[in-house]
């Protein structure tokens, strides 16, 4: 049996505070799950903070980067995937993760949440603005909000089953 | 002197009748503006509108399909892409238009207004919801919204200029 | 009825002067049979010198460009795709064509060869040497090699009938 | 530090016999090196064999699948990343790749290596015709034919210090 792949994503260099501290959280209870972290691989932001968190709690995490430049690796991801697609890139993340969590909001962010419900995917959020919730509730019953990361964990857990 | 590159996306399957009218309307603009259209290719939804309008009123159609499909590819399309890339084309879509009008609301389409934005590239937004253009304009300065085919066409010469 | 796409394929910066002296005369022979070029699209080598060719024949001209840098795309392109994929863009060009021209070998013309023969395209190829026709032909009966532009676009009209 | 990634490529349907011995025993070989071995993840071909060799011998695996199916997964991948690019994904399987070893003769084999090759990495290649080696290694230095499994992974160790 495989270990289910859970994704993180969200802001880049626009994270906020409370985004990189879910990410992070998220990171840490996806490897005591077992489970193995997907994220877009780069050295800062939503990345950076749930592979640290996942590498601290002794998990495995898995890199889609976009570029193929070995610096902009995060240093907690275990296996870089170098695709040199730019955020083309954005869609072989959520086709490749089980589950897929948002932290925060930014544009790059909008593409893979789209996309993951496109591809019939379910998509927990944390930290998106009522505004955000009802515009994409209203496309999708597969967009689900939560106010933390241990709220984020034990939904995933369910949709495992 | 290159002619300028219009992108219009929407959706494809789930158009609404308001959404394919203002596709064949902006279609038809772009045509007789002597810009190029652009679009995702299908025969179906905006795309197929969209195309049809620009080609009925005389001008030259692109379109980047998802797959490498002769069967899908729209009647009213000169040039087929065949990028064989799923919805990783979307982002192709967005960096070869100068500007983009988006008609109507899809999980594609929101996918492809995010990358645009995020690209820097301007989007004109018809037939989108009070919530979405609140949440999208919270996001961007680049995003527009107008309430005829006409008044997007006439932004869009505006910045081409 | 669409006009037929031909892709010609060769050498960037490594062109020898004999690549680009038949790529600049095939691209010539299609544009005045009435087709469409569809080149990589950049302003060197075998893609800039059939591009050339076939603007300088009246012709129409596609690019699909490695990158979204606006300053690479070779003047004599009509329509530039930009697809920010690097290398992985090499299977949109072959895809997108009917039929494909080589000229000349490096190692990214070998890698869409390829692509080319597993997609069931058939490929003509100017310029080859003996052990790489015959490396090729041992792989697939598609590969076709002549001895002049003349007799690459001729080859096409067979090919298209 | 994070454990060298080495790529194993070759044929799918038309493996030969010799191909997949050579790819089970490659697979072997990179596990008990402490390496992770990655391949384009199909149940099939050089791919499986290279993935069942490795998971035999308690490796790690990384599939780049060049769909999004499921049922296509070898059962020896660890993490299967479903890209959806089709062909377009052999360029990331040779970027996320340390050093590619090569087993056998493919249409897409050759356009791996050819890309590798462009990217400037090194390969290796077992059960090579001697046209093919001399077509390729007049084409880069960068590409060394060994006779052996235990040959080619030796020389991996060689490149990776």
């Amino acid at each position: 049996m495989r270990k289910p792949v859970i994704g993180v994503m969200g802001p880049g260099e626009t994270a906020q505070p409370a985004d990189l501290a879910a990410a992070y959280e998220v990171g840490q209870h996806i490897a005591r799950a077992g489970w193995i972290l997907l994220t877009g691989g780069r050295n800062i932001g939503v990345m950076e903070a749930a592979s640290q968190g996942a590498k601290e709690a002794g998990g495995t995490t898995v890199g889609i980067l976009p570029n193929h430049d070995p610096q902009s690796i995060s240093q907690f991801i275990d296996i870089p995937i170098m695709t040199d697609l730019g955020s083309a890139r954005n869609n072989i993340n959520v086709l490749s993760s089980d589950v897929i969590i948002a932290c925060g909001i930014g544009l790059g962010t909008i593409s893979e949440v789209a996309l993951a419900l496109k591809a019939g995917k379910q998509v927990i959020w944390l930290n998106l603005t009522i505004a955000g919730r009802d515009f994409f509730q209203s496309l999708s019953p597969e967009l689900f909000t939560v106010d933390s990361p241990a709220a984020a964990v034990s939904l995933v857990q369910q949709f495992l089953q």
